[in-house]
């Protein structure tokens, strides 16, 4: 194991590989191809002083989008993998880039998310994309647990 | 009373007057002021033969894709009135003519469909369309008194 891999354990989480996954899902011409998982999944990360540059009104564009998709994938692809029911991610944004994401269990919405100012979309670090990832598998679990009858429907 | 209202009584229905509703709410320029129901609810009526006669592949157009939109928003407003908990609908159509379509009450899903070849949606007679929409509802309202709570969260 090399150093750069040993300093930083944050990548070889469970949720940072499935994100890695899921972008090289979208990837189709292999522009990643031999990138490091911080290139991939750099485009995620947005600062506050880069976000503070930004334009507080703007359109999403399409690369935008697929990136949330990923995002929420990747989250759906995880709460799968610990309750081994299929989870189905519903995203809707419009050209405003308001929206609205929906992950369904069976019959049950283990997650409900209103998206605002979308061209603005990214995490601070990483590790905070984790944490928001890890958030929403968390709660998703918690209502999976209360009713498993729902979410087998 | 005049003898076409007593001839139809289905236009006097919930369903058939919450359509109509629905499609005064996206008619922004009041085009259909003063028009019957059949005439505003005309573009829901494709027979057989119409259907024939469409491509089997084509792109859904918007004023489609809202008039889409104005069914289910219809089905989730008598949802509403009969359970008193308010019930979102999520229309999602990519651009070549398949999607998914949920209504969540609180946490449960209670309808889920997946639709296809959206651009030849349509229906038999205004009244298969009450048919389908009454079909809707029950099976919602079924499911909620299955699951009140998951649907009051």
């Amino acid at each position: 194991m090399n150093q750069a891999v040993a300093a930083d354990p944050l990548l070889s989480t469970d949720f940072i590989q499935e994100m890695v996954k899921q972008m090289r899902a979208i990837d189709s011409y292999g522009n990643y191809d031999g990138w490091s998982v911080e290139k991939i999944l750099a485009p995620y990360v947005v600062t506050k002083e880069q976000r503070r540059e930004m334009p507080i009104i703007g359109d999403p564009d399409e690369i935008l989008i697929a990136r949330i998709k990923a995002f929420y994938n990747a989250v759906s692809s995880l709460i799968e993998k610990e309750c081994g029911l299929m989870a189905s991610p519903v995203v809707n944004i419009n050209h405003e880039g308001f929206g609205r994401v929906l992950i369904t269990v069976g019959k049950l919405v283990v997650m409900d998310k209103t998206l605002r100012d979308v061209h603005r979309y990214g995490y601070e670090s990483l590790s905070k994309m984790k944490d928001e990832g890890d958030k929403l598998l968390s709660v998703a679990l918690e209502i999976i647990g209360k009713y498993p009858e729902v979410a087998g429907m």
